[in-house]
């Protein structure tokens, strides 16, 4: 098969369409027929080096994808060759195959094609599990997503609107925030031309900025308020003030989805399935695709993303 | 009655016992008549000035009682004339009598006498809520306590043993580390001589300590540990290691008991009596009372627990 290797830690031209050995399924996994993947900002950061595979995932990048299940390994459950299918990965989804536990396996929602479903699985995974799971957004409370025309902000606005949540997005222009009106959000902050920590007040807080946002996050939580931090485009570190934390019966969580056990990442993947894809099926959901690029020219999609202008995902089709 | 005053912010000489108005129920509270208080960290801070009662609280200090019920108003639950009691006040324990909602009142648990029992509704409530409702410390997990020495230390301890878990502590001298051990805990650090988080990992962290400690708590914990600080006696902030919590998939906890409403309280004190009190009654954990004092030298209380060299809690009796 063909796969986007890292020739070596750089830019984006360093990632080249190449052969590489097919992948066969182990026990307990799967091998897909990739029809699409998506660009993650992690896939950056690997491509960068720093963020290497967990040990036994794939060498290449890609973290989603969609497609036709082509092998069946021992021990599955659930699935047979020639299923449509889309699923959350450990590495692999730049390339024509790619292994994967079948608990990471969804089916292709209804409605959506076999090429969008690549956008779903991180983004649905990411907010079902950091926004529902772990910080237990309730109806009626406000949620406060920073980043609201990525990838992950245009599908939180879109299943806290459904559950019956308030949702206001941070974004870097009034346009990007437009659409974030557009797909259901509730209020918009110009992080440009604005402090959102003046404004915005919110029960649970999505945050890919990390130590940067720490001291404004936290002024801007509810008392029983819930900081879920899964990036750090703004720094590592940041001041914590305690004392607002303790008056306001609040907590940080800092989480990734990438490095959980397969386990973990199988009752995820059962929460987005019972929870997230029938709100996809009624039209109540859909995936946020910016653009479509040929897999092959996987550095031209890395640049899209890191140019910042996109809305939603970019997928990358065989 | 007579109530313990605070004449105006100060040392321990502001304490001054007083004719003062006798409380009436509310309705939904009841009034106690007084056996047993217990000295708090927070009743220091309130006697300084730092820490008002919340609204509709006692201006007297004392965060908890034990004693016998003598009016009962309407809408209470559970609780009549004659009975025997302690209970979870937002302040007013120091006292002849005191007013306090029946969600925060508690019978005496089987085997505990009537001014021993002050020595638990504080150190029950906030380990229950915290290390066991919030954390979740399941079987097997360790727990580290700051603190071991201190009323909700010696609590910490044995509650966590009793449920199975592994503890450890940390205290300020080898015989206060002794101590803890025959309480059960499994391990001691003494922090005079020795960095915890050199030695010691834990799936939850309860901290009194607050910034001085947050770098060291957070490389101390596992991953998906759980810090939960109640107390900032080592200052309001600290340096927070984002990229840590997210490697751990680890969060930070802050929290307070006095300050949530009453529902809240309601819930964590039912929560004791059902999960607490049948071990209190089985012998297998027990109030460890370190002195008793008379209320009107409630002076004499303060400067024992300013000392540091308590183990357990400090008793005010009538």
């Amino acid at each position: 098969m063909h796969a986007i290797v890292i020739r070596e830690p750089g830019g984006p031209e360093v990632l080249t369409w190449e052969e590489a050995p097919d992948p066969r399924p182990a026990p307990g996994e799967v091998v897909i027929d990739v029809a699409a993947s998506a660009v993650n900002r992690a896939d950056l950061l690997q491509r960068q080096g720093f963020y290497n595979p967990p040990p036994g995932a794939s060498p290449h990048p890609g973290l989603e994808c969609s497609g036709v299940i082509a092998e069946v390994g021992s021990d599955v459950e659930g699935f047979k060759a020639g299923d449509e299918v889309c699923a959350l990965l450990a590495g692999g989804g730049y390339a024509e195959r790619v292994a994967v536990p079948w608990q990471q396996v969804m089916p292709v929602p209804e409605g959506v094609s076999l090429t969008d479903a690549a956008a779903l699985p991180e983004v649905a995974s990411t907010v079902w599990s950091n926004v529902f799971m772990l910080a237990r957004l309730r109806r009626a409370e406000t949620l406060l997503v920073h980043g609201g025309a990525s990838g992950i902000g245009t599908m939180a606005i879109q299943l806290a609107k459904a559950f019956g949540s308030r949702v206001i997005v941070t974004a870097g222009s009034d346009e990007k925030l437009a659409r974030c009106l557009e797909l259901g959000a509730d209020e918009g902050v110009n992080y440009r031309t604005e402090d959102f920590s003046d404004k915005v007040r919110a029960d649970v807080i999505l945050d890919i900025i990390g130590g940067k946002y720490l001291a404004n996050n936290i002024k801007a939580l509810n008392t029983g308020g819930r900081l879920v931090v899964i990036g750090l485009q703004g720094g590592t570190k940041g001041e914590l003030n305690l004392g607002a934390l303790l008056a306001k019966r609040a907590a940080v969580h800092g989480t990734t989805l990438r490095a959980r056990p397969v386990d973990e990442k199988g009752v995820i993947v059962r929460g987005v399935v019972e929870n997230v894809w029938p709100l996809v099926a009624a039209g109540a959901i859909r995936p946020v695709v910016h653009s479509t690029v040929p897999m092959a020219e996987a550095a031209r999609a890395h640049q899209v993303l890191e140019s910042g202008e996109h809305f939603g995902k970019i997928l990358l089709v065989r």
